[in-house]
């Protein structure tokens, strides 16, 4: 009770502050609402502790825990007890999905000039207790295919798209080789893809040390970066959807329960079928010292210290042996929930993955504990007169590391509910590393993040997150977000549902990422040091959080659907000048011009709105089902080019790398692949969206004028 | 005669085909010498012949020759025997200057925490047969303070102004310790004044791989690049004046001769004091993997393979002895002279340097051989109808490694001569090394030598020399043009004694640039491999001297002088206003539009004079002193700041780096130096400078016009 009569205090203080209440007058809230959001804002903000955070962390990353794994079990049973201790509705939401068995049944060596194995397992440092654990596994990438190859080496730089045009260019022979590709630039699974579309036999991957190695920092244990045994694991994965491979758009619901769903016999799904494994510089010095070929082109050479080549020469052969079996296993999402008090229909999302590689302290549970630390707040808030007026979940994801398995089942699952009813997707995967905020959000929630950043202060000092964020950017009234690509949690909500979603986090540098040195320890001395970051997104991310469940009118940034558009409509049209393709897109620009002014018009109604107040229950429901669905009017249901379970006409994974954003994808890709004709069509859906998308903001607005 | 009649023939070619003639008119050639010259040219572009070229290169570099040694004295005799036969008139121009003793009496090694001496020179190959000549040297520091001193080390990454900035600002202490530094970036003599400056007690100065090594591409002798022993020696004399450090402004004539010149005390010469000397990084990665301190800031890691520090700690100190005496020695130019037939006063001079570090390959005696080449095609045209009618040298130039001494010597003793009668000095230090036209040139040149390349054929293909220089340029009709810098024998010339200056070369990449394996053996594996480049470039320079001796009105590309000043402005005001310094240039700017409308008129003026022909000789006279007198407009009789020696307002080298261009330099060191004071006292120097060249433009016109 003593904490929370000191809250009461602070938010007592708060109100009297009247002009800066002002100033911070949050959107979407009408004056007597507002009052008591600040005063439950500024409790919220006092329950998060270093010494909470840290605890959680410590025992979430005890052990290893990768998917599958009985550890990660008990980490989802940890998880499951901490928010039912905290008042959360508890689900385990279980599937099961075509996943490797934990073996990492792997050799990498040289064969010729002479038989050497290579080190594929990080070493036991003194410096880091948790580095001897025998459970630990040696490299390897889920979904590689399972085979046994000797051959010659090419070297392929990144392993990227243009990598192999070059290769080709430069007219190497990859039919029958093992290339060997380092870690960087692309998504680890397409340096697989376009090594077995050119017909080579294996790929090995490694971590050079110029990217994150000493090119970057001192080694680890001495300092944060990667040293010689330090290895990336990683899925390789590439398939046109995300989860589990058996089941696109279905829930992969448990074999012995109740529904039955139809699975796809693995024989049909394309997966890549050569060897591929990771191994580090250390040991991809053994290979790559003894090649014999002509110099690398500009731009390929690492940080080893010899002049890299193409090709390894006939003298040097390298054995690559994978043996990885498939099958059916348990993917088991921890899914809390605080029903909303008066709108328990609308849902507001916010999830992590909890499964990891190794121990998995910065990817992905920094973001575990820092959720885990906000649902205790959350908890305690419900008791104490500050509970939701929509409904708050917290999801503990299993199995990203595979393809973003878990989560996105539990998407197919309620993909209905989620399309009608969820109001915002917030992800926390690996999002407390270090000390910079850091956002990736769809357009309409950068307001509503902004504005949170706002009200938190950054620790240890006297200015709040959003100044310590914005401080040194050209324009501190535009801060900088970015687009959201793929790689983790979101993909399911936002280009499968049209869920609006956004990343949060306080970021640092964490090259050992994937390695069994993501530990604990590494994070006392070189993550979130003072545990004082992950307390802070927790307050960033409750903030959000329960503005978005309290709002009399949700604080969508509709403006910004506008705004952002148009933004991105002009970089594709230098994109495709720079391809010297001729395109004309000024009636999407027109379209997006009438977007602009109806959005605007919104707002005006809005401020009007929260300034007089009032809105009867059934007014408050439809409108927010009215701007709920703004999103939607970006689900195109046939899904985009060649993946139709991508449905998202804003945003997608780079269909050619993976990780980075593709902004307008499906104009994008005509234009990558210079299809004029292509770019016309696509134009009239996004058109239609845009329209679709205006003739919704002016119902909502209808809506706040009744 | 068997080849001057195919000369004629080819000459013939040319005069049949008038359209091309018409569309290749030579400025400043009245009618009737127009087609005269273009068959001399034609002529002269028959003669260098790769065979003669290679012959030639081999010879000069039979032996290592650095300046001082009898080998040297050799290649001197060699050239001047070249040169006689040919039927030049030839100078042995000797000054006693002071140098240092070649004994390279230097030792490296570490102290503790093992003692290791460190190699200091190139290892013997046995794919380089010049390799393990045994008077080859060790690496070793002109101008090198003596001393013998250990202590620990601190890494000064390139050994900058703002390195040593940067580690003020890490709070490293520099006093007492021995520095470390890379090559590249700076002119190798600040790094040792800077580390002086800071109180250093050694200079050590290594070659990273990064620059010039494995970084780059395959090392020597597989490739071009340095490998693990290679060294780059040099000299490190940073005095504010170049030539002889003893006789400032005046030659220093032999101590043996008639006429006596004072010489300094050496005492009172601002010569570094601390120990310098160079190692390969082989030797240089004994040290830097030992050091214990801090990781470098962004931008200071090299190539090695560990992370760089900036200091080593306690444990770890280092010995650095050097002995170099240093005394009186005998440097002599071969300065072959063709006299002109009309105007014999009015000098064209072209010249490299002869002695080297080593064999000097490429630097300098491709361009040695190349002028040898030149000489013998010039002196053969002079006895078959195509002397030249104003007077062309050829200098081949001692001592340059050290200071460019023995042209400044000259430059000195001619200095009179040369301010009136000299139209041009083009220089050819290293100029032949690839495939790669490319020149720096003061302004009123830039028109005569872009005329020139487009006349000479590119070897081995139907384009000309201009056609590949400009191949891929933005703009086909403004070549790409270096700024005249610091670092060669133009500098005599250009900087203190205004003759209108330019380097020309083929070039390609050397980064074996200074040390032992700057051989014939690489020169044929990776330099001009079918020694066709040094017979293009001779043709080239040819080209080019005879069109500047045989012009009726002087090919100066007058307009450049305002078009070239006005972009030099527009720098300068963007480099002020990136130090946030308010200046107002109008007035400066105002007279250079004036400059250029008057240049305009000159322009005007000759083209229709040239149409018309006629000027009598005495008009021809007047006319080619007040051309060659424009340059002088630029010279500031009391020098720029601090170096009185640096006379010319165009250009000079960047005074804190050493080998830059510095553009309008009385200027820009103003600014530099955030001085708006010394913005306007300098800018009324420079209003005054336009003015007087706007003046002799117009006294220019008016010969012209009479």
């Amino acid at each position: 009770m003593k904490s929370i009569n000191r809250v009461f205090a602070a938010g007592g203080l708060l109100a009297l502050g009247t002009t800066a209440a002002h100033a911070q007058t949050i959107t979407g809230f009408f004056p007597d609402s507002h009052a008591r959001q600040l005063v439950c804002e500024a409790r919220l903000q006092e329950l998060p502790t270093a010494q909470t955070f840290r605890e959680h962390l410590r025992t979430i990353t005890a052990e290893p825990h990768v998917a599958g794994s009985e550890a990660n079990a008990r980490v989802a049973e940890y998880l499951a007890g901490v928010m039912e201790r905290a008042g959360w509705e508890v689900e385990r939401a279980a599937y099961d999905v075509y996943m490797p068995d934990i073996t990492a049944d792997i050799d990498v060596g040289l064969v010729t000039p002479l038989r050497m194995p290579l080190n594929n397992q990080e070493n036991i440092l003194a410096e880091d207790r948790f580095s001897d654990n025998p459970t630990l596994l040696p490299g390897w990438n889920a979904y590689s295919g399972s085979g046994n190859v000797t051959a010659e080496v090419v070297y392929a730089n990144y392993g990227r798209r243009e990598d192999f045009d070059r290769l080709q260019e430069l007219g190497v022979e990859i039919e029958g080789k093992i290339v060997i590709a380092r870690y960087g630039e692309n998504f680890r699974g397409f340096k697989a893809k376009f090594a077995e579309a050119n017909g080579a036999a294996g790929l090995i991957m490694y971590s050079d040390p110029a990217n994150g190695g000493y090119g970057s920092g001192l080694m680890y244990p001495e300092g944060r970066f990667m040293n010689e045994s330090t290895i990336q694991r990683g899925s390789v994965l590439t398939l046109a959807y995300s989860g589990d491979p058996l089941t696109p758009f279905v829930p992969a619901l448990p074999v012995d329960g109740d529904e039955q769903v139809e699975r796809l016999d693995p024989a049909d799904v394309a997966f890549h079928t050569i060897p591929v494994a990771p191994i580090p510089w250390g040991s991809a010095q053994e290979i790559l010292s003894r090649m014999a070929g002509a110099s690398v082109p500009s731009g390929w050479q690492g940080g080893l210290p010899f002049r890299y080549r193409v090709t390894g020469g006939v003298g040097l052969t390298v054995r690559l042996r994978v043996n990885q079996p498939l099958g059916l296993k348990r993917a088991t999402n921890i899914v809390g929930t605080i029903r909303g008090t008066e709108f328990p229909d609308e849902w507001i999302v916010l999830g992590s993955h909890y499964d990891a590689w190794g121990y998995g302290a910065t990817d992905p549970n920094g973001g575990t504990a820092m959720l885990l630390t906000l649902a205790e707040a959350l908890g305690q808030m419900k008791d104490t007169g500050c509970a939701p007026r929509r409904t708050i979940k917290i999801a503990h994801w299993d199995a990203e590391e595979y393809g973003l398995i878990a989560s996105v089942e539990w998407v197919e699952q309620y993909r209905d509910q989620l399309m009608s009813n969820a109001v915002a997707y917030i992800n926390a995967d690996g999002a407390v590393t270090g000390s910079n905020f850091s956002s990736s959000a769809s357009p309409s929630l950068r307001g509503a993040i902004a504005a949170a950043t706002k009200s938190v202060m950054y620790p240890g000092s006297d200015e709040t997150v959003y100044d310590h964020w914005t401080r040194g950017t050209s324009d501190a009234d535009s801060p900088n977000f970015g687009n959201l690509g793929g790689g983790s949690d979101h993909v399911g909500f936002y280009t499968h549902a049209g869920v609006p979603s956004a990343g949060l986090s306080m970021s640092g540098q964490s090259p050992l990422y994937h390695s069994n040195y993501d530990t604990f320890s590494w994070y006392e001395r070189f993550g979130d040091t003072e545990f004082v970051f992950g307390p802070t997104l927790a307050r960033v991310d409750g903030v959000l959080a329960m503005r978005l469940a309290n709002a009399d009118i949700l604080p969508y940034d509709v403006v910004r659907y506008a705004t952002d558009t148009k933004d991105h409509v002009a970089t594709l049209e230098r994109l495709a000048d720079s391809l010297g393709l001729a395109i004309d897109l000024q009636r999407l620009k027109d379209a997006i011009t009438g977007l602009e002014d109806v959005a605007t018009e919104f707002v005006a109604a809005r401020d009007t709105r929260t300034q007089t107040g009032g809105l009867t229950p059934d007014a408050a429901r439809t409108s927010s089902a009215q701007l709920i669905a703004l999103e939607r009017a970006f689900l195109y249901m046939d899904g985009l080019q060649g993946r139709p379970w991508s449905r998202s006409l804003y945003a997608s994974p780079d269909p050619f790398s993976g990780y980075a954003s593709w902004m307008l994808p499906g104009l994008r890709y005509e234009i990558e692949t210079e299809s004029t004709q292509g770019v016309s069509t696509w134009e009239a859906i996004y058109i239609q969206a845009i329209e679709d998308l205006t003739e919704r903001i002016r119902a909502a607005t209808r809506t706040l004028h009744d």
